[in-house]
């Protein structure tokens, strides 16, 4: 039976790794006059320093937004100006503030779910800015509970089913990352559903065998409210 | 009755401002070279700009990193060099990264709480770093719940208490913090008692009488049990 059902928020509700590529090809356009990188290097160099800035800053956009100064003072080895550094952290609010676009179906998938289940979001990233992403998707009021956490682990998932009182036999994620969305709840006894995005993040990626694991994988949100329905039995 | 006893983290539990005033002194030091300008304009044109990005950025170090790059191109009009924005770019870091100093007797104090009311920490600030900061604490397994928040408003503080089933009026505050940890909280019919901190952030500050109030004032946490005890009557 399933009785609660969990959705992942950035590019599964709302478009998000978009807006990160689009930031990145802008960051490559602000760097190209003051360096010879080629555009793959450069990306190289930002994605070296995201990892090494990860268990210091975590996730979100002010972790990245760091990570692109960072990575143009190093690429420069010093010599970008303050205002081009300016631009950057601009870049960085421009994301912050940026109008929430949801994925197609979502609106009536999550209407319908919620005539089912206890429908409740599990998203990571900047605290402010998740809870005022959740705000301007204009669902709130539909989800039972939204938590926003530091990292989406085995540990951390075992942590919100404890504190609301979910039977992790009753409990299915849903969102567009194995390694955050799927393997960390299969691992704690929960079930999961996989809705692949266009773009994956590279610090995302995780090579995992659905066949193998079990876990359904859909084309769209549209398809969730059937493939919960199967999956109950 | 009291049951609840909620502790804020920052400056009630462990050090903080003072961390975050050293760090200034460091960036003032740094600017020097770069600019004609007196501590105090400096600090003023920070504390404006620190005003200006809270509500995109938030509270936190995360926050204060981007406004300190961004105040000292500001003030240099771009002539900061970059590997001098990578200094302070570290500074952040190394508040990120540094160690939990326990204010006096709050190991103690805790401990005793526990023996008689259920005891949480309700912080604000950067997600994983409020996290790491707990954990860093050594008292992670002595709170009932801890609750990480981006603002300490009264309707933050009712979505909290609804949300662990907490009746107001068995509920007390405590903090250093009457902005944030004392007249929200009264607003919504809990109580509070104030532990002023040595240093208060200027985004902090508020003008409020505690007689007026009727808020307890304590010198330290060492008094909290006694001054409970006083209060549940």
């Amino acid at each position: 039976m399933i009785e609660v059902v969990a959705l992942d928020g950035d590019d599964t509700l709302w478009h998000n790794e978009q807006l990160f590529v689009d930031t990145q090809d802008q960051f490559r356009e602000l760097l190209r006059p003051h360096v010879d990188l080629g555009g793959a290097d450069l990306d190289a160099h930002l994605l070296a320093v995201e990892r090494r800035n990860l268990p210091l800053l975590g996730y979100g956009v002010k972790a990245f937004t760091l990570s692109l100064i960072e990575t143009a003072i190093e690429v420069t080895e010093g010599r970008i100006p303050g205002g081009d550094l300016q631009s950057i952290l601009d870049l960085g609010k421009q994301l912050l503030d940026h109008p929430v676009d949801l994925l197609d179906g979502v609106g009536g998938a999550v209407d319908m779910l919620t005539d089912r289940y206890r429908v409740m979001v599990i998203t990571k990233g900047d605290l402010l800015h998740q809870e005022t992403k959740v705000v301007r998707s204009g669902l709130d009021e539909l989800f039972w509970r939204v938590e926003i956490v530091s990292e989406k682990d085995a540990v951390t998932y075992q942590r919100v089913l404890d504190r609301h009182r979910i039977d992790p036999a009753t409990f299915v994620m849903v969102g567009n990352s194995v390694r955050s969305d799927v393997l960390p709840v299969l691992a704690i006894g929960g079930r999961a559903v996989h809705i692949p995005y266009a773009v994956t993040w590279a610090l995302e990626h995780v090579e995992a065998d659905p066949e193998h694991h079990g876990f359904p994988v859909l084309e769209s949100i549209a398809q969730l409210a059937d493939c919960l329905t199967t999956m109950a039995g």
